[in-house]
């Protein structure tokens, strides 16, 4: 895998635009932007081509998924060929009748599908009903090869799971990279709102630091109304780029729209994991009982 | 184990007084003072009783180490009974001839022993050449059980490694305590030892937010030359109570001695793991290759 010294990676950050048409069309202009700037690789939000319809359960959300290969794959397969890029999107995929994953797809730069990443840890709160809508994924911990890289693709409630980082990173990924839809409950204060926001910041500075990785995640933004009469979510945005000490490279705002660029030292782990190996010192011989639920 | 609602902590931030006999007064005082601010509990820095020998190899730094029970933890034991607070010690075990441990100790408020944690993970670097001395610990990762909660004990190198803060979180651990010895290389420029410190207290509260947990961490200050004609390392305190959020409640200069005091909420765990109950999704079926060396 040739992996370049500097890599300009861009990150949408987008309202819904009400409809899948809407949303990829969007998503093909920022792309073309990205492209222009120079960016090789592009992270969309997680289930980018739809409102965030997990704040209710209703079956007939079921019939906006796809499968995969399907039409939304083939959209943005012919979007990154166009353009050249790498991309990694997010949708809804239909398996079989009854049988759905919030799925992480990358296309190569040729439009070809790399490989895809299925949600592996599904949450389920208030106005995040997702247990409802997808199975847990069953393709395991894998990254993802492509031209840019080795890719360590995991999504959204994954992120506060430093085993699926760690797994990522064992299999020798480059980076980390999670398509997100994480918001406000508008009626929480705004402490509690500060500290919601910053956990998750850190939980993937964490990752990267732990694991001497980049870390890129991608978060939608602007308010979603609940369609069961409930307060809503506020998506935060905050999308950010990090290095491998955890350090923000870039960080977008949380109430805008915004096309984050950032270019990432692809090199730089190579030094950090010099300097702190901590690979080389785990524990391996102690950790089994992380396989159990609870250790009483 | 009953656990307070809130629990007033310490944590004795020191320079290196040059002997154990000059150390060990000091952080008499210290706890005096702590337990007299109405502190439960007084976390130490790591190796508290001399200098960090580590810089250099040499095998006549054995001859400080000490048995457990032994001299120090006799004293530090009729210290927590004194002021009837618990103490978390670090000291440099002699288990037998020419097998070392670094040892935590944790000593309950009628100055008994409550519990011992050997460092699992041993770092080796420039500066930090503790696979000379200590052997890697072989009690695993269990917390201890005390009159102010289940304390999760590691110490320093343990920081880096989400598998060991797991451990503890999924054994019932009420906290996570850090006795470390960490700080830069005067040649380092501004920039990467701000990165360096920055990454140390991100892991702590990756850790934090990771298992829905308080961390508390004491580092040492100052500067401690080298014995062997390097830099010497200049020892960035920056010691710290963390919530459950990752949020900080307490930090400590980066320059002075400091009695760091912050009241940890006991019940805020409870709480934020029932909005972010991570512990739930995990997914034991998938992990297996946490338990391997790398996936290659």
């Amino acid at each position: 895998m040739a992996v370049s010294d500097n890599l300009l990676v861009a990150l949408v950050q987008e309202r819904n635009q009400g409809a899948a048409e809407a949303n990829l069309s969007l998503i093909e202009q920022r792309v073309a932007e990205a492209a222009a700037r120079g960016a090789r690789l592009v992270l969309l939000q997680e289930l980018h081509n739809a409102a965030y319809f997990c704040q209710h359960q209703n079956v007939r959300e079921f019939e906006q998924a796809e499968a995969i290969p399907g039409p939304s794959t083939e959209r943005l397969g012919r979007l990154a060929k166009a353009h050249g890029v790498v991309i990694v999107g997010s949708l809804f995929e239909r398996r079989g009748a009854g049988l759905y994953h919030n799925t992480a797809v990358v296309f190569e730069t040729d439009g070809s599908i790399a490989g895809k990443y299925r949600k592996m840890h599904i949450p389920d709160d208030p106005g995040f009903n997702e247990k409802f809508y997808f199975t847990p994924g069953d393709l395991g911990f894998h990254p993802i090869d492509t031209s840019v890289g080795r890719l360590g693709v995991l999504v959204c409630w994954d992120q506060w799971y430093p085993e699926g980082a760690r797994l990522m990173a064992l299999a020798g990924a480059d980076m980390l990279l999670y398509p997100t839809a994480i918001g406000w409950d508008p009626d929480d204060d705004q402490a509690e709102k500060d500290r919601q926001r910053n956990a998750w910041i850190l939980s993937h500075r964490g990752h990267a630091v732990a694991n001497g990785l980049p870390v890129l995640s991608c978060n939608r933004i602007g308010h979603e109304p609940s369609p069961i009469g409930a307060s809503g979510i506020d998506f935060w945005g905050s999308s950010h780029v990090l290095g491998p000490q955890g350090e923000i490279l870039a960080e977008a705002g949380t109430s805008a729209p915004e096309l984050l660029m950032a270019e990432v030292d692809m090199q730089r782990s190579e030094h950090v994991r010099r300097i702190w190996p901590f690979l080389r010192d785990r524990r391996i011989d102690a950790y089994g009982d992380l396989l159990k639920r609870y250790r009483d």
